[in-house]
């Protein structure tokens, strides 16, 4: 592989890992602002927290630290759409 | 790395990939069934399914197989999941 079209693979990996992490911020933001969530899969987030969990540890394993970092961020915001589900998994939990 | 650690990385990173692929089920299931994406984020997919084009196309470009099988089927996945959002975006579309 030539240096320029190394160039290019890390512009994609980096721009493919931005999209996987910042995915979950309009849904998480979504459901905070309608207050409802009751449309959204619960145990779709189940599988997202647990694959995301599992690539951290096998970036881990590798010592592949990209990928550790990419991942850990991406589990976090997982978790806090789970926790967003959670909460509002009928719609508002006052109402 | 040892042969049995190696051994146990593959596992990990196997189970990953199927935790990801397969959790893209749940949702298209349950949207389907309660004819209802309200609360999904269409935003949300729109980058999910850039995220796993883009991971495609740098498997690709690596000649990664395994990551490029795995990001194909989990963009047809999520490309079911966005259409079926589409189609439901605001409950049932012949209420």
């Amino acid at each position: 592989m030539t240096g320029s079209m190394n160039g290019i693979v890390v512009v994609i990996g980096t721009l493919a890992a931005l999209c996987t992490i910042t995915s979950f911020v309009p849904q998480i933001w979504k459901i905070l602002k309608e207050r409802d969530a009751s449309s959204v899969s619960l145990r779709m987030y189940a599988l997202t927290v647990s694959a995301f969990t599992l690539w951290t540890i096998y970036g881990v394993m590798l010592k592949a630290w990209p990928l550790v970092l990419a991942n850990s961020v991406s589990l976090l915001l997982a978790g806090t759409a789970l926790a967003c589900k959670w909460r509002f998994r009928n719609g508002e939990p006052d109402a």
